[in-house]
């Protein structure tokens, strides 16, 4: 299929690895595997996963669990604190599927043991040092009585606890996401101590790429809820959680204009396919994006010096070293790397594979 | 209607009291009025136009142009260098609209002389200062050159020059969009007196909200082409190009987690939503959009002190004084003016009127 407007390019046989290295990281960790849903939104690549045997999800909204759970999907955590507002969707789910739900107030304690009519399994949202959200590990009082009120309750199952450590985007390198990992797991082995007299089944549940792409010691979780992996992007490779070769999509688009006493190409491809979201490189330039080499069939290797610089609503701008640009002509396709590829795809609404198949996602409807 | 997910809201008063401002500027002006409808991008608010005289627009993409083809747009321009990848298409819409194109090549005008099959208008793409795309308006040789070839070809009729001057969003006051438009004024006339004589129909077209909205003399213009100014934002009130109560849109998200310890609410609604544009406020903080206060319909004025503080892909953090944070509850309602509502729009792909009503938008696709 040829390419001639923006497209987001997905190699699939990249992208089944990434899925089968998370699952053995989380099999021979014994822990559980949830992988977030969020970062692809698509039935199809949810399939390449329930081929290697999984069969629980994360997503982060309840219009996205009810896309899944339509598909087939039948045990679905919703990891963001439940939007009450919804309580009409929730009772949908609840009644066909095991929904799990996060919460961290007995406000929506209160609320939903009032509104529901079905079971859901419940987990308390930790904070274990990024916050956001999450009651912070520390805080044993709040802890205990939110389990308190759980317990106490028919249609609500207290689970566990469910953390997200978005910290570790902080990181910079494989030993910086160890470090922020082995403070994380401290806290985890307090929380653990804490509440397993009275827990046995505890499930502790943690998400974040770095750490479950390559952090050692998860003595301390039961489950992997890890999403961006399935793809990668250029964040994922500055924070040490990933190699440029392991990014499975890339954006494809189509030069129409050439400034070559700047050094620029600009690109029909803006804002509204890659996002705005960017990042500050080795050098301290903002970027976009990097080029990669573009092959027949997918794409090679980063082309160093070339990077999206700027991007408008639907114009980007490419900058590169002069013999990059002098051999461009309007017509031809770039390639580049995301920045963030949840981002990128949440924009782009489908996927072309490498191999010319179209995959869908869902509409966010 | 309820409110129970993140939700762009339309005050339909406040949109069109700014289409009527813009369309009276042009008839003041002596300009033809051809607004930008990438920033609504929906059949129905295009009524809006049409039903006060509007009946040329403008566009970022030829898939925007189909989508506006379809529902009965009779003459669109491409504000955008022409994508010659997508000639299938360029040659259906030519061959049922008056379909305007943007080039700044010599090998564009060698392409679409090859493959077009109906006549099409042409603009030439002027570089005003803002150093996006076009030709710099002193490079008289190759703007020459590009008329000449124009001039010889049987399909493509030139007619004019078209120009954003995206600078003047540099602009802080409405004395410096002045400032930015004088110097393009200036540009401008040296560039008619240059080509008049030779094409005394040409037609000068330009298009940036703050210059269209805040500059006085047009004297050297003959088309306006802006399309923010449609919904205005936060960036525009930073600008000088408007105030806050002409804002026209409004996001609307559920709060669902209360952090009071650090004066902060978390909302569902995320940088699918928003979309990732920031602005640094007065004081230098960087935030992606301000709190209104929330009215049974629509929202009043802007909160002062209250910000949307940080984004993540379904979460924001909302920062505020105690006395506001405190008396929030989960499930409440928080009404926040965007910073780029071109951006926001296209997230979210649908706006419901205070008045209850859904209105669709392109898909995109």
């Amino acid at each position: 299929m040829k390419i001639i407007k923006p497209t987001l390019l997905i190699d699939e046989a990249k992208c089944r690895r990434n899925i089968a290295r998370m699952v053995e990281r989380a099999k021979c960790n014994n822990c559980i595997f949830r992988p977030h849903f969020k970062t692809h939104q698509s039935l199809e690549i949810g399939e390449w996963f329930r081929e290697v045997g999984v069969d629980k999800i994360a997503v982060s909204s309840l219009g996205m669990a009810n896309y899944f759970a339509d598909g087939g999907w039948k045990d679905i955590t919703v990891a963001i604190p439940v939007n009450l507002l919804e309580i009409e969707m929730i009772n949908d789910l609840a009644s066909r599927i095991q929904l799990n739900l996060v919460l961290e107030s007995e406000a929506s304690i209160q609320f939903l043991e009032r509104q529901l009519h079905s079971p859901v399994d419940l987990f308390i949202k930790i904070d274990m040092g990024y916050q956001r959200t999450g009651i912070a590990v520390e805080n044993r009082g709040k802890l205990k009585r939110l389990t308190q009120l759980l317990e106490k309750s028919n249609l609500l199952r207290f689970r566990g606890f469910l953390g997200h450590a978005g910290n570790s985007y902080e990181a910079r390198s494989h030993s910086e996401i160890g470090h922020i990992h082995k403070t994380c797991m401290q806290k985890l082995a307090e929380l653990r101590k804490a509440f397993s007299p009275t827990f046995p089944n505890l499930i502790i549940s943690i998400g974040d790429t770095p750490t479950c792409s390559r952090a050692e010691d998860f003595t301390e979780v039961d489950e992997l809820r890890a999403g961006n992996f399935v793809f990668y992007d250029l964040m994922q490779v500055q924070i040490g959680a990933c190699n440029p070769e392991d990014i499975a999509v890339c954006m494809a688009c189509p030069v129409i204009a050439l400034h070559e006493d700047r050094q620029e190409a600009i690109l029909y491809g803006g804002g509204v396919h890659f996002s705005k979201d960017r990042l500050a490189d080795e050098s301290g330039q903002t970027i976009w994006g990097k080029i990669v080499s573009a092959e027949d069939k997918g794409w090679g290797s980063i082309e160093e010096g070339i990077y999206l610089k700027k991007l408008s609503q639907e114009h980007g701008t490419i900058y590169g070293p002069a013999d990059f640009i002098n051999r461009l002509q309007i017509g031809d396709i770039i390639k580049i790397l995301p920045v963030h590829s949840c981002m990128t795809a949440d924009c782009m609404k489908e996927y072309l594979t490498t191999e010319g198949r179209k995959i869908e996602m869902w509409d966010g409807k």
